[in-house]
C-alpha cells in the first residue's frame, strides 16, 4: 500500500500522526511525508530565511527515521490559501505519490487556519487527481484514495472515529518528534513540558479511549463516491 | 464469529441488515436474530394473539434461510420499556448468544419508539453483560461485544458511516423478506409497490452512497471502552 | 412566479431538481437555469474546448425540454472561487433573471469544492441583489429571493427538509438527463448503470422517504430576514 | 382543518402557540386544546388541589377565547412519565379528536422535563393512531397527523424552522394568557415583568426574525413517513 | 459557597471532579458528595451486600480527605431509573444539601446509563427543588442552582466547554481515588496501568488542553432560566 | 483590562454588544471599536465616498460616547476577503490595541458574508499576533487574547454560552445606536420600526433568557490553546 501524510508546518505530522505512519512503513507499505509550509514563523530568534533552512533539515531526518520520501511545498508559513496555483501543486503532489490512502489535518475542527486549508485542499482535489483534463506534471491517478483526518493539536474540537494502536512504534515517534530541536523551546516556554512528554500525555490518553497502552486518532471523510472500509493499520 | 442482531419487530431485520447477515452467514459465522416484541398489531383484520403467531412463524422461516438461531423475546409490540426486568432479559440473550458483534436499532435516530428503546435497552446493557455481580439463567460473558447500529426504516435521519456491498446476498434478503407475508398487504397500501420493490430501492440507494449494486449502511457505537477496527463483513 | 436554479457544472441541475423545475414550469412559472463552470474537464478525452462546447450544447438542448432560459456563466470547470469579480456576475445573474426563489447547492453538505462555492456565493449575494449601490449590468431587484438548497449527489451527508412529489415528471427528468449524452460513458463506467437508472433510483429512494413515487428533496436556508412560508410546487 | 395543540401545564400553549391557535380558528379551522398535567404546583400558597382546580377553569377560560374545545389529561404537575397506560390516554385522546395537525412541546430541546415526556409522547404515538389492534375508546385514525414542536419558555435551546405572522391575533393571544391569573404573580416575582409583557417581548423577537410585527415559531417534525408541506396557518 | 457533587457510582467524582472539590474545600467552600448507587456489582469475587458494604467505607474515606459530606443514596447499582420516588430523593438530596452548585455526569454523552440517569434526574429536579407543594423531608430551596456536567470517563464524546486548574490538589486527588481500594484490580486488568496512572493521564490531558498541569473539565447546562457566569473555582 | 471589538460595517458593535462595552468602559477598562469595512454601500441615494464618509463619522461620534477608540479599516464594504495583506492588518490591528479581550462576529452562523469573514480573520491571527517573524507596524503581543463572539442580528442560529447583564448601559446603547442616524431609514422601511426599539426588543428577549431586564449574549471560541474562564464583565 502506499501511504501519503499532508501536515501544514513540519512537526505537525510527527506530533499527530508518525506512530500510525511507522506503523504502516514497519509492515512493508510506502509512506509519503508532506508539509504544507517552510515553517519560517517557528523561531522567536532566527530570521526566516535561515529558521525554514533549520525546519526543512529536521523534516528530513525525521522522515529519514521510518524510510518515508519527504515533500517539501515551501508555502509561507501562516499564509497557506486555497486558489489554482496551489490546488494544482496538491493535484501534482497526489499523482506524484500515487497513494492509497491520504492522511491530514481536519478541515473543520483545528485551531490553526494551515492546518484547515491543508485539510480542505486535499479534501477538494481528492477527486480531480483522476482527471486527464486537468494537466500537471504527472499523469491523472487511476484511483481516487481513501481519506482520513487526523487528531487536533491537544485533542482540542476533535471526536474520534477510529484509532490506531502505536504502542509499538510510540519510541519510533519520539525519535522523529526529537528531530524537530528547533522547536522544542516553544513548547517548554509554552508549558513548560518538552515536546515528548506533551505528546505521551496525548497519545496514552488517546490510549486509554481506546484500550491500548499509546493510540492516535482521526475522523474519516464519508463523501461521494463513499469510502467502505478500513484502510489503518 | 458470533453476530448477533435484535429488531424491534419481526421483519426490521430483513428490511435492514439481512443482507449483512446472509454474509456472515456465507462466510461461516454463526448469526442469531433476536426480535424484541410480538409483533401483536401487524394487521389490520386479525386478532393480537392470531397475528402474533404468524409473525413468529414468519420469523423462523426467514431466520432458516441463512441458518441463523431466532430468539422470540415476545414483548408487547408498541409497548417495550426499559426496565429492571427488560434490561436482565437482554443481558441473559447476550450471554446466550455470546456474539463478538451485535447489530440493532439507533437509539437516537430512528422513527419508532420500540426501535429506540431496543437500541438503547443494547446499548444500556453492553458491559453489564460482562458483570458477575448480575445474575441471569446464563453466565458473564468474557468481552463485550462490539456494536453497530443499522439503518432507519426509508433512511431517514441516518448518516451512514459504514457500509456492506450485499450484492451477492441481495437474492437471500429478498427471500428472507418475502417470508413475511402477513406484512405485505401493508406496504402495498401504504405505497402501492410490493415489499420487495420497496426494499430493492433502499439497497440500491445504499448501493449507490458506496459504490456497490447492493448495499446495507450503519453507525459504529464509539463509547467506552472504545471500539477500534471494523468487524462487518 | 420566477425561479432560478444555479448548478455548479453542467447536469447537476438536471440530476438533483429538474422534476422540481419541469413541475415549476408546468404550472405556468418562469424558470431560469444557470450552470457555473464550463465543463471543461468533463471528458476523458476531448480537449477542454470542445468537451465545453458540447456540454454547453447539452445544458441548451435540456433547458428547452421545459422551457428554461439557459444562462451559462463560464467559469473553469474545479476552479470557481469567491471573489469580487465573481460576486458580481452572480449579483447581476440575480438581477437579470428576478427570480422569487433561487435553488442551488448546499454550501455546506456537499462533496465538490464547486458545489460548495455556488452554494456560498448564492448565499452571499443574495442581500446584495437589491442594494443600489453596489451596480451591475442590470438594476437593483426589490426583494431578496427565498434560497433552497438542492439534494447532494448520491444523497450523501443530506438531511432532507422538504420534499417535492415529481411522479408526473419524471420522464420530462429523464429526458432533461439524456440531454448530457457525453457525459453517459461516465457513470457507465463508476456505476456499471445507466444516469437514468442513477437517477430513478435516488429519485425513487427520495419518494419512498416523503410518500411518493419518486420525489426531490430539499433544505431550506434560514437567515436573517428570515423566510417563512413554503414556495416549493 | 382539525388542530390538536398538547402543553404540558396549563398557560403553556398560551405563551407558546396561542397566536397560532388564533389564526387556525379564525380561518375555520376546529381547535382543541390538550394539557397534560393538572397544574398543581403552580402556587406558592394554595394546596394542590385548590390551585389545581383554580388553573383547569383558568385553561377554560382560555380556550374559550378561540372557541377551542379544552382536553384536561389531569397527570400529577411534574411527575408525567411516559408509560403503556399514558400512551392509549395520548392515542385516545388522537383518536377522540382526529387532527390534521398536532403542535406540542420539542422532545430534545425544552427545560422541563414533563414538557419533554409531553412531546415525546406524542411523537411516540402518532403512528400507533392508526392501528386497529391497538384498542382505545374511540376507532382508529384513518392517517398520522402532522407534528410540530413550538418554541421553548424564552426560546432557550431553540432554533426555529418555520414561522407564523400572529400580529393579527396578538390581542387574543394576551386575553388567554391573561386568563391564568393564578399565575401572574410568579412572572412578577422572577422577572418583574407582567406575563402579557413576557410575552410581548417574545413574540416581538420572533417577529423581528421573521419579518412581522409578532410571531411564533416552530420546528417540523421530519421522520417516518415524512410529512410534505407546511400546514401551518 | 455550598457544593454538590452527585456521581453514579462510589469512585465516579474521584475521577471526573475530585481535583475542583478540592479547591472549593481548600477555599473554604462547603462541599456534599453524594453517590445514586450502592456499587454492589463492583467485584468479580465478593457478594453484592460485602462489596457495597466496603465502597460505601471508601467512598467515606475518600470524603473525609476534603471534609465532604457523604450522601449515600443506595440505589441498585445498573439499574436507576427516573420514576416519581427517585424524583423525590433527589429533590430532598438537594433541600437537604442547599447548594449553589451541583455537579454531576453529562445526561447525554456519557457511557453508562446510570451515569446518564443520574445526569438527567439532576437536570428535571433543578427548578423542582423551589417548589412549595413538592414536599419532601426538607423545607424547599430558595433558588435554583447552577449546574455543571462533568467529563466522561476517558474523555470519551466530552467536548469541554470550562477546565479547572487542579496543579493545586492533584495530591488529594490520588488520595480520594486510593481510597477506592478495592477497584483497583479492575482498572489493572483492563489497562495494565494503576488507577492513579490512568487518572493522572486524563487529567495531565485536560491541562494540556487548557494551558495547566493538570485539569478537569465540564459542560455548563444552559437552560431555562439561564444561568449567567462561572461559579467553578 | 483592554477590549478589542471588531464589526463588520459601522452600526454592528452598537446592535449586538455595546452595552458589554460600555460596562467594560464604566468599569475603568480600556476599550477600542474597529469596523472592518468603510459601509459605502449603506445608502439608497447617496453615492458611495459621501455615505462611507458619513458612516465614518457616525461611528466616531458613537465611540466617543463610551470614550472608546474607534479604528476605521476601510475595506469595501460587501467584499471583504481573507488574504495575506488583510490578515496582516488585522494582526497589526491587534499589536496597535494590545487587547486581553477581542469580541467580533460568529465565523460560523451569521448571515452577512462580511460578518463571517470578520470573525473567521480574528480568529484566523489570533495566535499569529504574537510571533516576531510576522513583521508589521507594531512589535509583536505577548499574549494571545480571549475570543468571544458577539450575538447575530435578530439573533438567527445564534445560541447563547453566555450573557452580560447590560440593564445600567442600556441608555448608552441607545444613544450609540442612534449615532447611526444614516442607517434609520432603512430599518424603518424594513420592520416599520425604529432602531431603538429594534434593539430594544433583542436586548429585553436575550435580558428574559438570562434573568436580567436587558441582557447582550456571547459565544465562546474554545480552541488551542484553550481559554479559561470568562473575561466578560
Amino acid at each position: 500500500m502506499r501511504v501519503l501524510a499532508v501536515g501544514a508546518h513540519p512537526d505537525d505530522l510527527e506530533i499527530l500522526c508518525a506512530g500510525t505512519l511507522a506503523k504502516y512503513a514497519e509492515r512493508g507499505d510506502q509512506v509519503f511525508m508532506a508539509i504544507s509550509t517552510n515553517g519560517e514563523v517557528g523561531s522567536p530568534t532566527l530570521p526566516k530565511k535561515e529558521i525554514a533552512e533549520i525546519r526543512e533539515q529536521e523534516a528530513r531526518t525525521s522522515a529519514a527515521v521510518i524510510g518515508a520520501e519527504l515533500h517539501w511545498l515551501g508555502y509561507p508559513d501562516e499564509f497557506l490559501f486555497d486558489n489554482e496555483e496551489v490546488r494544482l501543486k496538491y493535484i501534482d503532489l497526489i499523482r506524484a505519490t500515487r497513494p492509497d490512502v491520504v492522511i491530514t489535518h481536519d478541515p473543520l475542527h483545528d485551531y490553526h487556519p494551515d492546518h484547515l486549508t491543508t485539510g480542505q485542499l486535499l479534501w477538494n482535489i481528492r477527486v480531480m487527481t483522476t482527471v486527464p483534463n486537468i494537466k500537471t506534471e504527472h499523469p491523472p491517478c487511476a484511483k481516487i484514495p481513501s481519506l482520513y483526518f487526523m487528531d487536533t493539536i491537544a485533542g482540542i474540537n476533535f471526536m474520534p472515529e477510529e484509532y490506531v494502536d502505536i504502542t509499538a512504534t510510540i519510541e519510533k515517534k519520539k525519535k522523529m518528534l526529537a528531530a524537530h530541536e528547533s522547536q522544542a523551546a516553544w513548547l517548554k516556554d509554552q508549558y513548560d513540558m518538552s515536546y515528548i512528554k506533551f505528546m505521551e500525555i496525548c497519545s496514552g490518553f488517546r490510549g486509554i479511549q481506546s484500550g491500548f497502552r499509546y493510540a492516535e486518532c482521526f475522523r474519516r471523510s464519508v463523501t461521494f463516491p463513499a469510502a467502505s472500509g478500513r484502510v489503518l493499520p
